[in-house]
């Protein structure tokens, strides 16, 4: 076969040992580290800066200007390039916003999403369909399960688990009255279960424990085990046996 | 950059001062409002109708035919076009279906996908990830967040409130008995909190506000607030002090 | 319009009466069978197999190989190409490995993805952005709703029915201690709830049905309602009356 056919603006920068697939895209002043790999039809924004090393699968946007019209509350402002850093996988149809930094050796599955102004650090997995939304921290090695929700204004330090589908919320009044946006802190080392929900502005102590399914609406201190809805401590004598 | 490649079909009508993007597929019939902005990959279907201003993501379907094999039941007929009102933004990754309409000044995130027979009021916003089905009517001014999955034949009026993950359905016996398939009627100004799940054919009444998690099995009477799994009302006392 | 621009391998074989869209790329030693359909955007992987009258939808990536890094724990074997029967209809923006094996007459809808090593048997409905991870096996006639998530090293037999949203686990420990995963295992003719919860390693029972919410942490026996978080069986009076 012959060449791909693709479109790279001829300000952008490639490195050595680059692989550009079909009619991909590489927008203005785009940096790409050596060793990258853009799979077919990926779109690389203008400026975004890609590490030594890091793959890009298919049909992934990467580097995205956020959209706006009269409905959007928050106007994005002039973003900086998205970064990420050597190493990092991108699977397909993932959508990536500008003003964003991904650390080393992440792994960002198919289908997820990150907005701007966001923060991952180095060796985290964002699970496939996860979303990940605006101001958000992420500290390193923490996992991101399948279709988890991580709210806005959110914090999850390092070495957290967030099991499949958690859902999270930022707004206590559900849009009808003014409030600081506020996501839920989650402390290093806390594991939250499958398809738990967590109310706004609550905080997940250190290697604290949610079972799956549960529905948190106060904070939870360090090393506890919370389950139900809505959740409450489970038994001293239970704690023992117990960890799902 | 020389001008992007992309494919126009000669039967669409472009108007004036329109962009349309890298390897962007315009098929027969399509109409583009002035000054609409057509992104890199993306594809907008036979006949579909984008007013002055819409913005389309990159690798966006925008006016998708339904597709069926021997496994689907409801077989979908011929479909009037998409129609979607002036300054509408749409964003990456996006899949919209042919015999919708979409309103004015709507925006609709990355992976939000609308099947046909929607009808989305002006102002509305659904979510990034969020799903809506067919036969279902969304009005003006309500909020879908992030991933939030609306199901077939189910109403949503006006300044409605539906929170990150909220799930329903329409069919009581899941496939196992005959039944006319209903959603939820979600009256004005009700909220919906954070991965609440709603059964079918239930009624949320004008600004009734469901808790996060909340499992609703029946319906809920205009301005009350239910919590819980199942839903029930929560104490007048704590009424007064509680709205999240 | 002239005929559609795309990019087909020269040891790809393509049947008779196919018809490929706009910028689509069919890499090498793919087989498609006769009357195939690839939409535009649609990338087909090497080796990849398509049966008779196989449509894909666009901006699909199908046969996809598994990406890894530094941080991906269960390191990817070279797969068999993946292998789909046929009559099988699969929407646009979707996502299926390498590896697995999807029957005839499968529908997948839009923004859904298949990790490999997995079976599908024929005339299962892959629902809107439902998610399949790696060695899960899916029966015939199953129907996974919207947004179901499925993990990994499940078992789901014949004849199911999967609410939307659904989800499941299969961890345990949720990465704090080793553990040989092990999802639910789902016997024939059982019905899940809309966003209910299944906890790793549970069995639930032939025609068992599970309330939609509820959190199911422990097998429910064949036949039985179980509803509610924790979930229990409805009592034997209501069991008559109630189904949803």
């Amino acid at each position: 076969m012959s060449e791909p056919v693709h479109s790279i603006h001829p300000s952008a920068r490639i490195g050595a040992n680059c692989r550009i697939g079909w009619y991909a895209v590489i927008h203005e002043d785009v940096v790409l580290g050596d060793g990258t790999e853009i799979g077919d039809h990926a779109v690389i924004g203008p400026g975004t800066r890609l590490g030594a090393g890091v793959k890009v699968g298919p049909g992934s946007v990467v580097g995205k200007q956020p959209s706006s019209n009269a409905r959007i509350k928050r106007k994005p402002a002039a973003l900086s390039p998205l970064q990420v850093g050597d190493g990092t996988a991108i699977g397909a149809n993932v959508v990536l916003y500008a003003g964003s930094e991904i650390g080393e050796d992440v792994f960002i599955a198919d289908h997820a999403s990150i907005r701007e102004n966001a923060r991952v650090g180095s060796r985290t997995v964002i699970g496939r369909a996860a979303t990940v939304e605006l101001n958000t921290t992420i500290g390193s090695r923490v996992v991101v399960q399948t279709g988890a929700y991580i709210t806005g204004d959110m914090t999850i330090e390092d070495d957290v688990f967030i099991g499949p589908r958690v859902s999270t919320s930022n707004d206590k009044y559900m849009g009808k009255r003014p409030y600081a946006y506020q996501g839920a802190i989650i402390r290093k080392g806390a594991a939250i279960g499958n398809n738990a929900t967590l109310l706004p502005g609550i905080e997940i102590g250190e290697e604290a424990v949610i079972g799956g399914g549960a529905v948190v609406s106060k904070s939870v201190p360090a090393g506890q085990i919370w389950i139900g809805n809505p959740a409450r401590p489970l038994k001293p004598s239970s704690q023992e046996k117990k960890g799902e």
